[in-house]
């Protein structure tokens, strides 16, 4: 039986990343990845598959910077880990043992069980699998009419992708009032929806799929909680995702509530020599340290670095000890973002928030050529004027602007000292150095403040 | 004699936004800007009216919002400034009195009087006036072959923008090896000046011009120090600017080293009551504390916001002792961007320091359309890891990229930090989650140290 210093189950970002950073901090170790499929996909361009990209093969992603650096990679599906005897099985029947083992099993499309009518040919998933998706892209070639159910940011940028230059009928049903609304406040989610509204998908909110129907075990429409029938020719659930920690489980780690394996803030788990890493891993909010359901693969990567640096003793402190989360998407052409807080988060949690939201075009003068307006929202700590959220949208640019926002919530920066921020300004490619939008809306968070206390 | 709370000498925008703040603050002080035109201008987007706007008037720019907050506005130029009896005279005759005082007159373009001939007609400068510029743009209508002298930001720009879509012959020369080179490293001014030179600017970089060649009294050529000479209509200068002090130094302030007037962290002058403020105010760097040439509206506005909240008592820190020196432009499709220290400003002051490059996609996958590369350098304290300086070049994000470094450097964020900064990524915005450009150049950063330490 090979034995290796390290064995990583999974080839997703947070496997590579943790591959990549740990065997070049430690080249003398050796690393087994193991993988379940030949080829990987970058999980946030599944979508752009469909459309942008047009092809399968142009979304791949591989553990190719591991392997240069000297780390080996098996394609066999890892079936049980035995933690005491420190041995990995994968499908074949091959063992491998190993020093210290990292489960970076991502997570898996909840499957749509509830519904009746779930189990008919056509109905499909936004798996994060190379295979499975090859196959989707093919069978939904000649498919007319497509409802996705889910307005979450993969459903969504799915229909939106799906409707782009085509003749196909493509509805969204969404159970919430908006699309998006786990991620964006309700401002944001009603422009988003809005925006998805102008692009050729048919959006059905507040909303709920009563059954799949069908005729000879095959889709041929929905059936709404408002008693409407729409056809279909596919059904394509994107519901969430859950963490896969089956085999993590069997082998005896414990998760929280969530279902992510427990880990400290370097992804060790309750077992020695035991890891866990980006969406198998448990996720706590940075202002309550309660339990989080954030999965990205920005977050993963960020736990990835850090593990890979620290897997043989901690060396580079973690920076955060909660999860910020920052989302972004562009839908038509309307780039939207998010950070940390926002009233469906904080209020639950009870934490005190003020908003202040201000408004510029994202090049000066306004007349330049291809400017657009860009707008940001500020959620701020009415006590120490810290910013707890952000979000931006407008112009491209919100893309960037909105890691302005994480760095200062990372960082714990206030609106006051927001207010002498120093920012570089330039007629083509920025907002005005008169209103550079987050200094605005932190003047503007501040005078809110201010009256508050008067 | 009419008395005010407040004059402010200067409507641009260190002027305006002085102005806009200290009256949102102080509503119940009377406030007049005296200014020396009716109509201002963005003081950045000047070369984009010869081309992009192909207007002066949408690149015009005024002091509207301070007006609609109830302060007064005067054209007339200030000619005196009695300090001791607390009095402003402008050109017509008529006496302010005044609690306090604010100078917020700018910067002027440096006069080509040490080049035999620059007093010819059809020699130009880039002066940062409404009614200049307009008759410079009306002037150069019918100009075929036109000279600009200096390739920093508006010399440069200039050129570019004259030299598209034209039949114009537009050359630019520069006296340093590259253009842009007091701003940029070495590594991008080479990069920025190569991309002039695919735009149809003929660029002369390690040039000097010996003289202004005229006949009449008109100008029809250059000589250059390499004993060539070019046909010209029009010379334009753009050998810099120098802080505008006249009316300050005759009424008794004092100026630094770099002829700006002397101002505390608050834009409090030596003088009880009197405040400069922008490109005449003094400007210190960030790290070593020592007298800098930065002028940036970007800078300015910063510094004014500052003024503004604290023109009645100290009420919001200064989050900055030192400026930082933001610098953003684009030329044909490349945008740059830099923030800080770079070898040019850290040799000559003895700072020690490494970098890291790293280049990626600003899309991802690659293959999204519209993707393009992105590189960020940065410079790094080898001793405490702390992010100096940085520059970002590519697609057009880079001028918001610079913000992050820019805030990471007034935060004094190190690279260990970084390693676990979280982002948000998004396949139509940013890099791939597994190649965040600044991360990975904090990285590359982290190795080079580590390496130093062995």
């Amino acid at each position: 039986m090979k034995k290796y210093d390290v064995v990583i189950i999974g080839a997703g970002p947070a496997g590579i990343i943790t591959g990549v950073t740990a065997k070049k901090q430690n080249p003398d170790k050796s690393i087994l990845m193991i993988r379940e499929e030949e080829k990987g996909l970058v999980p946030c361009g599944i979508p752009y598959i469909f459309n942008n990209l047009n092809s399968v093969d142009k979304n791949s992603m591989g553990p190719k910077a591991f392997i240069d650096l000297g780390g080996e990679v098996r394609t066999d599906p890892v079936i049980d880990v035995n933690i005491n005897n420190k041995i990995v099985k994968v499908q074949s029947g091959e063992q491998f043992s190993f020093e210290k083992l990292v489960f970076a099993t991502g997570s898996k499309a909840v499957v749509a069980s509830f519904i009746p009518g779930y189990d008919l040919k056509n109905v499909f998933y936004i798996r994060k699998s190379y295979n499975y998706i090859d196959h989707l892209f093919n069978e939904l070639k000649d498919k007319k009419n497509i409802i996705i159910v889910g307005g979450g940011f993969i459903g969504a940028e799915m229909a939106e992708q799906l409707a782009m230059n085509t003749d196909k009928n493509i509805s969204l049903i969404e159970s919430e009032k908006f699309c998006f609304s786990k991620a964006f406040s309700h401002t944001l989610s009603e422009i988003a929806t809005e925006e998805l509204e102008k692009s050729n998908v048919n959006v059905h909110t507040s909303t709920l799929i009563e059954e799949v129907l069908g005729e000879n075990g095959l889709v041929d429409g929905v059936r709404l909680n408002n008693n409407k029938e729409i056809k279909a020719d596919a059904v394509i659930f994107a519901v969430g995702y859950k963490p896969n920690v089956e085999v993590a489980i069997k082998s005896g780690l414990q998760t929280n509530t969530t279902g992510a394996i427990i880990v400290d803030n370097y992804g060790r788990t309750l077992e020695d020599n035991i890891y866990a890493v980006g969406d198998c891993s448990q996720t706590l909010g940075f202002l309550t340290g309660r339990s989080d359901y954030i999965m990205l693969a920005s977050t993963a990567t960020a736990e990835a670095r850090i593990l890979g640096y620290n897997l043989f003793g901690i060396k580079i402190k973690n920076s955060f000890a909660g999860t910020i989360g920052v989302f972004s998407t562009k839908i038509n052409e309307l780039a939207m973002a998010a950070a940390g807080l926002n009233e469906k988060n904080a209020i639950p949690s009870n934490i005190d928030f003020i908003t202040s939201q201000f408004s510029a075009f994202d090049r000066h003068p306004a007349s330049i050529k291809d400017s657009s307006s860009l707008t940001v929202k500020l959620y701020v700590s009415p006590s120490d004027g810290s910013i707890l959220g952000g979000e931006v949208w407008g112009g491209d640019s919100a893309g960037e602007i909105i890691n302005i926002i994480g760095l200062a919530i990372q960082k714990e920066i206030t609106i006051y000292e927001l207010i002498s921020f120093q920012i570089g300004t330039h007629p083509l490619l920025t907002s005005a150095p008169t209103m550079p939008v987050i200094i605005k809306a932190a003047e503007l968070a501040l005078s809110k403040i201010k009256s508050l206390k008067n």
